[in-house]
C-alpha cells in the first residue's frame, strides 16, 4: 500500500538509509529533549473549529517576500541531501518545484547552488553559513544572486555546533568533508572554520547584497525585535531541528511571543516538529505565515527521488487543506488565534 | 459471567467483528488524539459528592425537547449498523425502545429509515447529511417527518470526510456504498456528492419542515450563538467521536463555555467519550442536557442484536443512577456545576 | 529479612489471602481511578522541610477527642478481618493496644463488639452503618456506649455499595453473609437492607447517646459546615479507600478546603492512601488531627496477625518520628502548612 | 569508544562496582520521589537561548567566596570514597586539581582530611558533620583550618539518617564503620553518635574559626534568612541528593525562592540532579553562583581514579562551554533568568 503519512515514509527511510546517515538526520542534541519536545507540544495545541461555513472553494494559496506560493509549506534548508539520494538537493529542487513551492537550499548542500537552481522550476532561497571569512561568504551571497535566489536566510543558532551524540556513537565524522565542498570546491576544510556571526553581519549582508534577508534560528521575542532593527524581511522560529541547544523552548512555544513582538512588521517562519496537516493550521493560527519541513522532506527523498519529495509536499497539502475545511477556514486569511486553545 | 460494563462489550464485540468493520467504527482521524482525549478528559475531572441526601427515590427521568425520556442517554447517530448485526438499525431501535429511550438514526443508516421507524417502539430523530441537492434532503426531511420522527438533527461537522487511517489501510473504501443506499434506494451513488452545508442551510430546513432542529457538531462558543440566532431547539456538542478533525478539542472541554453562551436559551447535549455513569454525570454537571452514546451502543448490538443494546444501555442506566446517589442527587435537576472539579 | 515497610507487607499479604479476598480489600470502584489517585495524590505534594531545629525529642503523641495517643495513627474501621486472619478484629484490636493507639471498629466486623472490646488494651470508637432500622442501630449504639467504645463513627459515604467489579468478576457476594453477621446474631439478613442515612440520624443519635459523634466520609467544604451545625465532633474526610463513587476527590485533596470551612470548630481526619510516615506528615500539614489507616492495618493482619498489625503501625510511626526529625518539627504542634509546597 | 557524557560513565561505574556500594551511592531514601525528582525538575525547565552574540571568547570562570575558579562547577561533599577507588578521596582531589576546580571533602572521607590536602592541587573546603561533642567537631575544623582548607560546610538536613532501603535490603550497614574512622583514628565509633545541630552552631562555629562558613541542606527562604542572619557566607541548596526527606523540594525548584530571599547578601549555591551542562546552565540562570556534583565526580572515581574524575568534569566543562554558547552567553556573569521559562 501507498504510505498514508509522513511517518510511514519516515519508517520507509530509515529501512533504506544506512545507519549512521538515518541518524545524522534524526538525531538532536544531547538527551534529545528538545527534538522530542518540537512534535509533542503541537500535540497539547487543541483547535477550535467553526462550523457551517462553506469551504468548497479551500485555497490554500499564501505569498511568501509577496512571491505567490500554492500553499504555506516550504521547504526547510538541511544538509546533505546526498546521504539521502544519489541525485541530492537537485532532486530535492525538482520535488520542491513539481509541488510549486519554495525550496531553500543550504549552504552545505552536497551540490553546488547553481547545479541545484538550474534543477529547480519553483522559487529558491539561499540558506547561509558564514564559513572562514566574510570573503568566502560574500562569493557565497554573490553566486546565490547570481543564480536566481531570491532571498539570504541567515542561520543564526549555530556559533557551534550542537552535542550530537548520535553520529559520535557511529564513530563518523558528521558531516563527512568530501560530501559538503559541493559549494566550496578549490577551497581548503581548513579555510572553512566557523566565524563569529554577530548583528552586524546583517548590516554586512545588506551591503553585499540586494536580496531580502531572513535571519532562521530566533526563539525569542527579545532577539525579534533585533532582527527587526537590523531590517529583515523575515524571522525564522526554529531551535534547528533539535539538534543545537538541547533543553531550548520549542518553536510552537516560542512562536506566539515573537509573532506579538514583530506585530506585523515582518514575516514569521516556523519550522520544528511539522508532521500533519493539523501542525501546520496550529502554526498559521498562532501566526506564523507559513512552515518550513526538513526531515519529512529528506524523507520522501530518500525514498523516492524528486517524486519522494513531491509526494510528502503532496501528503501535508492535502491535509492542510483536510484540515482547513474541517476547522472552517476557506482561506488562509480566514485563519487566527481563536483557532487555538493553548495548554 | 456476564459482561459488567461497556469495556466488557467492547472486547467481546471486537472478538464478533471483522477486523475492517472494527476498525471502521474504533478508529479516528489521523493521530486518534482527539479520539483518545475524549475518554482522558472525562478521566481528569474530579467529583465532589454530597453526603446524607436522601436518594432511596433516585429518579433519573428527564425530558429532551419537552419529550419524557427515562434517563439522560439517547443513542448518537452512528452510521451501518449491518456492519455489527444483521437486523442493523432496526435491531438497535427496539434495543432503545426496551430500554425506553431515543434514537437519533443516522442519514447513513444500512436501514431505510421508515423500517427503523416501524420496528422502534421509543422515540426517534433522523440525523440529516446533506448529500447531492438539497432537492435529496428536503425528500429524506419530508419522509422522516411522516415515518414520526421527533426532530432533525444537522451535522454540521463534515464538510469533508476526516483522514480515517485504520479504513484506508484495510484497503477497503468506508462506508461500502452497497450497504448505505438504504435511504437511496435508487439514487445513483455519484449523485450523492457532499453538498456545501452553511448556516442558511437552518433557514431552509426551518422552512422545509415544521420539526424542531438540533445541529450537532459544535465546538466553540462562537458557534453555539449563531446556531441560537438561526432557531435551533438544540445544540449537540460533539467532535464526531474523535473521526474528524485531529487535534479538535474535546466535548466535555467545550461543553463549559458553550452552555455558558447558550445561557439556558435552547438545550445542548455531549456525546464523545461516555463509558461510565459518572461521566454523565460530569457531563450533566456541566450543563448538558443529555448524552449522547455511540460506540458502546454498537458494541451492545454486534454482541447480541436489541438484547445488547438494552444491556449497555440498562448498564449505563445503573451507573449513572448509582453515581447519583453517591453524589447525593437524587433527581436530574439537582446536578450542578458544584459537583465537578475541574482540572 | 523483615519487611521494610508497609509495601513489603502487601506483597507478603497478598501471597497469603485467597484472591477473592485479596481482591475484596484491595479493589475501588469502577475503573479505580480514585484508588490509584489516593496515592498518587501525596507523591504530587511536596515538602519544605526547616533545617537546625533541635529535634533530638521528637514527640509524636497527640490526643483525640480529649483522649491522649501516642501518635497520630488510628487504625481506620474496615470490614470482615476474619478474611485475614481466624481472629479477625480481635487480633486487630490486640496489635492496636499494643502500639497503644485507637482503632475504630467496623458495623461489619466479623467478630461482636464486645468481643473485640474485651480484646482491646487502647481506645476504641465504634464505626456505625445503619441497616434495616433506627431499632436495630440504636441497639448497636447502646451495645458500643456499654461496652465502652468512646465515640461513633457514622460513615455517610455509602447510600448503596459502590461498584466492586474486582469482587464480581470472583463470581462471590461481598461481603459473604455468614461472616458479616457477628454483631447482628439473631437477626435474619433480609432484615439488614441499606436504610436512607440523612442528616436528621446525626440528631436521632444525639439523643440516643451521649457519645461523641464523627461523620466519616465527607468530601467537601459545603458538607463540612452542615456537619458542624449539626454538632459533629470530628469530620473524617475520605473517599471509602476508593470504593465507593470512582472520580470522587480524593482525601487529601478535599482536606484543605474543609480545614478552612470548619476552622477549628472541630477536628478533622483523613483517611485513603496513607503509605509512608511523609504521607501523615503532609495530612496533618494540611490541618488532618490524625490520619486513619485502613488497608496497611489488614496486610499486617493477614501477615502476622496481631503482631502484624503492631509491626505496620510501628513502621509508620517510625517514619512519621523521622519526617517530623528530617522537617524539623519536634512535636506535632510545630506541623503547619508552610510545610507544604501544593501541585 | 570513549564515554560521551555521565551516563556513559554512570554505566561503567555501575558495571565495576560491587551491588551493595552501588546502591549506597545510587539509593535515595524511601520511595526515591526526589531523587528522580531531581532530575526531571531541570528537563521541565525550559531555555530561552539568544542569537549572533559573538561567542567566539566563551570565559566559563567565575569565582567562589572570592576565590577564581576556571569553571562554576564544584565537587560536592560524598562519603567513603574508597568505596569506588582504592585511593579513595586522594584520587578524587587529585582529578579535581587537575580539572582546575574546588573540592569539599567530607567528614565521612575514608581517607583523613590531611592526606587529602596533601594530594590536592586545588582548592579544599571541608564539610563538617558534628559527631559525639562539640570538642570532636572543633577538633576537626581546626585540623581542617591546619591542612589549608578555606572553608566548612556545615551539613544541616541529616538531624537523623534517612531511610535508604536500598542499603538496608542488602543486609549491610552502611556506612561500615572501619572504613569511616578515617578522620576519627582513636575514637570509639560509639563515641560518635549523632549531636544536635542547630542554629547556634553556627555561632559556635564563627568563634571556633575565622573560615568563612556555609550550610548545605537549605531548601526554604526562611531558612535562607535565618541562614544570613546567622553570618553565613554561602548557602548550598541542597536535599542530600535525595537521601534524606523523601517528597522534599527539588533544588531546582527551591532556588529561585532562596536566591529571592538573599538578595545577593551571600553566595548561593546548588547541588542534586546535574548530568548536563544545560542543567548548570539553568540553575546558574536562576541564581547559582556555582553547582555541585555529587554522584558523577563517584562514576568517574570509579572507572578511572583521578584521571576518571578529570573526565568527568572536563565532560561537565565542555558541555557548559557549549550550553553557554548556544545560549548565547560569552560570560558567566552575561547569564540571568531570562534565559528559563519555568514549567
Amino acid at each position: 500500500m501507498d504510505p498514508l503519512n509522513v511517518f510511514d515514509y519516515e519508517l520507509l527511510a530509515k529501512e533504506r538509509m544506512d545507519p549512521a546517515s538515518w541518524d545524522f538526520y534524526a538525531g538532536g542534541s544531547d538527551d534529545e529533549i528538545t527534538l522530542r519536545a518540537n512534535q509533542a507540544d503541537f500535540a497539547r495545541i487543541r483547535l477550535r473549529p467553526r462550523m457551517l461555513v462553506d469551504v468548497t472553494h479551500c485555497d490554500t494559496s499564501t505569498s511568501v517576500l509577496g512571491r505567490p506560493v500554492p500553499m504555506p509549506i516550504l521547504i526547510a534548508p538541511t544538509s546533505m541531501h546526498c546521504l539521502a539520494h544519489p541525485e541530492g538537493e537537485c532532486a530535492t529542487a525538482q520535488g520542491a518545484g513539481a509541488a510549486g513551492t519554495l525550496m531553500i537550499a543550504s549552504t552545505d548542500a552536497t551540490r553546488p547552488l547553481e547545479e541545484i537552481a538550474q534543477a529547480a522550476s519553483g522559487p529558491l532561497w539561499f540558506q547561509l553559513y558564514i564559513y572562514g571569512s566574510l570573503n568566502v561568504a560574500g562569493g557565497l551571497v554573490r553566486r546565490a544572486e547570481s543564480a536566481g535566489y531570491q532571498a539570504i536566510v541567515l542561520t543564526v543558532d549555530l556559533p557551534v555546533m550542537g552535542n550530537r551524540e548520535r553520529s559520535k556513537r557511529h564513530g563518523v565524522r558528521m558531516p563527512p568533508p568530501p560530501l559538503v565542498e559541493a559549494n566550496f570546491v578549490g577551497i581548503a576544510q581548513e579555510d572553512l572554520k566557523q566565524f563569529p556571526v554577530t548583528w552586524s553581519m546583517i548590516d554586512w549582508l545588506h551591503a553585499e547584497s540586494g536580496l531580502p534577508i531572513l535571519v532562521k534560528g530566533i526563539l525569542t521575542a527579545e532577539d525579534a525585535l533585533l532582527a527587526l532593527e537590523h531590517g529583515v524581511s523575515g524571522i525564522i522560529v526554529s531551535n534547528h531541528g533539535g539538534r543545537q541547544l538541547d533543553g531550548a523552548v520549542t518553536s510552537i512555544e516560542a512562536l506566539p511571543e515573537i509573532v506579538d513582538a514583530v506585530a506585523g512588521r515582518c514575516e514569521v517562519y516556523l519550522d520544528g516538529g511539522i508532521r500533519r496537516g493539523t501542525d501546520i493550521l496550529k502554526a498559521l493560527a498562532l501566526g506564523a505565515r507559513a512552515v518550513l519541513v526538513g526531515r519529512p522532506v529528506l524523507w520522501g527523498l530518500a525514498v523516492d527521488g524528486a517524486n519522494g519529495v513531491q509526494q510528502v509536499l503532496s501528503i501535508l497539502h492535502t491535509e492542510l487543506e483536510r484540515a482547513m475545511k474541517l476547522a472552517g477556514c476557506p482561506t488562509i486569511a480566514s485563519i487566527n488565534r481563536s483557532l487555538v486553545k493553548l495548554p
